[in-house]
């Protein structure tokens, strides 16, 4: 007989599989015998008012479980929440305890990135302090693929797939009128350019793949570019080329950050990420006489729940699962990792490392599987991406529309 | 024994589903006797300089009819190619039916929007006018479903099915921290705001849908718009807004036109459709000072073969094939089109008007299914878009990636 209840939060920005982890987390703790699962509104912020569902008012049968590992974004909602250090202020700390008794609380799962494995650590290194037998596990997710200590991260493996769909369908796209033009897409990925690295997986049996491939790993530089593009266009009238919304130059500027010196200005004059694409279509109509598209992957990024890796939703269920299982045989202060076996055949196991070794560390492709000449990744790399992405699980579809699981 | 050889050809902006008209097109000829069914590369002017390729030597099985029907954009490549008056300069047809002569062609099909109607009207009074007995139909295409004297136009479907669930996405993504913000989701739609309605098809069960939706048919009023977020905010902390790019003041510029005006200027200067969401969020957050964020939805709305409706799908198969049928029969100068029936259960039926009545119009959302007020679209509105995006029709799927033909 298992003593006490859990509690499971979400934090950081959603993925598509973020409640894949929570139906893990739900299913591998009902099934443990644990009496009341709670769910916790807004990551630790709604914790510490208190704000709680009991989530098995939502999540009844085998059905619901499926259909919030086919939901989008946070059911829970999320925040963005960093605990102080105890040792210079313990109050959140008492609070947070107190409500853990009040609640009976003795198991805490928190699915987030680097920010929320901090928060892990903390909590954990505090009940040591006190004394605590309250265990604390971090299960892990985020689209950016930067976690540490882990093969690779659920969530990562949708956002791939949908990048290196909607690429080979951009390519398709741009080639239509058989005119030379550029089409630049800008991905997500401030620091790490794992996002705009998956569009290289668009390079299949029928399809060329992007042309280039501008990472934020590389310092951008001008002149290597201007050439590169010429270099290009000898070949092929239809070019796609996809960049990571973090790219900086040498000077360690992001390229939005470089308008004023270029006379561009993003519209209303914001330092704003988002102006990559936009930045580098106005080089090449400009100093290229290339007509040009810039395309612009938003929040679906993160949220395209409608074309999934069924990998990846299978990977953060058990990853949630995981995380339950090493809470009960008295794991505390950790995250779930993956470890990457084989390839081909893909081959994965399922480990712990401490949450603190992962919290404010920022995994970036590796040098040697980027080539700077070229602008692309290696072959290595697009191996290692490749398995994330296989396999689809569809939505529930009502009346030609995904059907979500809401609070 | 059918006498004389078919050609087909593809013209104007791609859609998600033109290649299921193309493959509906290959079937009914062949399966009509046939012998011969050409494609022109890049419409008429590809067809001008007799860039033909045999589609048997493509098609070879019912698969690549599948597969055919799954690929996005332009298989053949497309152009915007106008004819001009044959009163005024004989000189292209005189080309183009030589042409037809010499490759022993009697059928020929285009697969387009008005333009492309307009050609199809031309080339057919011009073979009455030399006692041509060559038959050229039309087959409707246009993401915009701006075409007159049909219902619908095949390719509306699939890109509305992709902008309700995208944006059913974004409404989940928007609300993840609880906080007050708005997501503006731009559509695309210069004059007509089909696009951007279809978006009321995320209403379901399980989500509100949009609260606000700014269509070119209307004119954009700021003081409106003002009071109408304030409206909606006293209830609402996440918000999502969903806005055709070529909305209008009274004046008739375009939002994005309006920029110097109000010091807010598009990025390079130019007059880019593609900042109408920019500009609404730089209003929100200087005039009202609400959080914002903008996503706009790309070439993805006539490309995103990842998720299609089954209906458009099968209806633009079904509109290539009668087309076939049609010129069989003996009609030329001619579109097919689609007559509803009924909304629940969904009927059509399949008919033709003749193609000089399509070219140059542009069909908009009837004005009784407006709700200016509000900003929204009414109940009929809503019935008659939502049996077009019912069904799905999966992408062939290889090593996790979408599979499509190519020439």
């Amino acid at each position: 007989m298992i003593k006490g209840n859990a509690i499971v939060g979400q934090s950081g920005g959603p993925t598509a599989v973020i409640n894949s982890s929570l139906a893990g987390v739900f299913k591998t703790a009902r099934d443990n015998g644990i009496q009341k699962i709670y769910g916790m509104k807004n990551g630790l912020s709604g914790f510490i008012r208190e704000e709680f569902v009991d989530l098995t008012d939502y999540i009844k049968s085998g059905l619901d479980i499926e259909l919030l590992k086919r939901t989008p974004s946070s059911f829970l909602g999320s925040c963005r929440y960093k605990l102080p250090d105890y040792t210079t202020d313990s109050s959140v700390y008492e609070k947070i305890f107190s409500i853990l008794k009040k609640y009976d609380i003795k198991y805490f799962f928190y699915i987030g990135g680097n920010d929320s494995m901090d928060s892990v650590a903390k909590l954990s290194a505090y009940a040591d302090e006190i004394g605590s037998d309250i265990r604390f596990m971090g299960v892990p997710k985020t689209i950016d693929n930067d976690l540490d200590k882990t093969d690779h991260t659920p969530g990562y493996g949708s956002a791939s797939k949908y990048i290196a769909s909607v690429v080979k369908e951009i390519i398709l796209d741009n080639r239509v009128y058989g005119t030379e033009g550029v089409a630049v897409v800008e991905t997500m990925g401030r620091n790490a350019g794992w996002l705009a690295a998956a569009s290289a997986l668009a390079k299949t049996d029928d399809c060329a793949g992007p042309d280039l491939l501008c990472l934020p790993e590389v310092a951008f530089d001008y002149n290597w570019f201007y050439n590169r593009i010429n270099e290009i266009r000898k070949d092929k009238k239809s070019m796609v080329i996809v960049v990571s919304e973090g790219i900086k130059t040498a000077s360690g500027n992001y390229l939005c950050e470089e308008n004023n010196e270029k006379r561009v200005r993003d519209a209303f004059g914001h330092a704003s990420l988002g102006g990559t694409a936009m930045f580098l279509t106005h080089f090449l109509r400009t100093e290229m006489g290339i007509k040009t598209r810039e395309n612009i992957l938003g929040s679906q990024q993160r949220s395209a729940s409608h074309i999934v890796s069924r990998t990846d939703i299978t990977e953060a269920f058990v990853a949630g699962g995981s995380a339950v299982q090493a809470a009960l045989e008295g794991q505390s202060g950790k995250m779930v990792t993956f470890r990457r076996l084989s390839d081909d055949p893909y081959k994965i196991d399922v480990s712990l490392c401490n949450a603190s070794e992962v919290a404010n560390v920022e995994k970036k492709i590796p040098d040697e599987w980027i080539d700077k000449t070229n602008g692309y990744v290696s072959q290595e790399c697009i191996n290692y991406i490749k398995p994330l992405i296989i396999g689809e699980l569809t939505p529930f579809m009502v009346d030609g529309m995904p059907m979500h699981m809401h609070l």
